[in-house]
């Protein structure tokens, strides 16, 4: 079950850096704390449907091509 | 935001009757409260991408088709 959050984290990391965004950037508009989004591109945190529904929203795409 | 648990309450309700389980079963088998699987098809429940991993396994589908 870590992969989920190791995978989701790595798919949030590339679409971030294709867009050409940086992590504190990201975290400003996600409206969470740059360690807290850290941690999510690592795969440390078992984020919410929500949460995850907002970095999509954030990153331009579909939540699907988020997910592992 | 609240529209996400929502929908997706509403999609592992609609999948789970198609299925023909029940609630009691299908919270058995995820490994959680009963109250927590009526709560999470009810929308309350802000769900953890990993746990709606689990959900859609025991349900026999794609995440992407419980999505929202």
């Amino acid at each position: 079950m870590k992969d989920i959050a190791i995978n989701f984290g790595k798919k949030v990391r590339a679409r971030r850096k294709s867009l050409g965004i940086s992590q504190d950037k990201l975290a400003l508009k996600a409206n969470i704390d740059r360690s807290y989004a850290g941690r999510v591109e690592r795969g440390e945190v078992n984020i919410t449907l929500e949460k995850a529904y907002a970095l999509a929203e954030i990153l331009d795409c579909n939540i699907r091509e988020l997910l592992p």
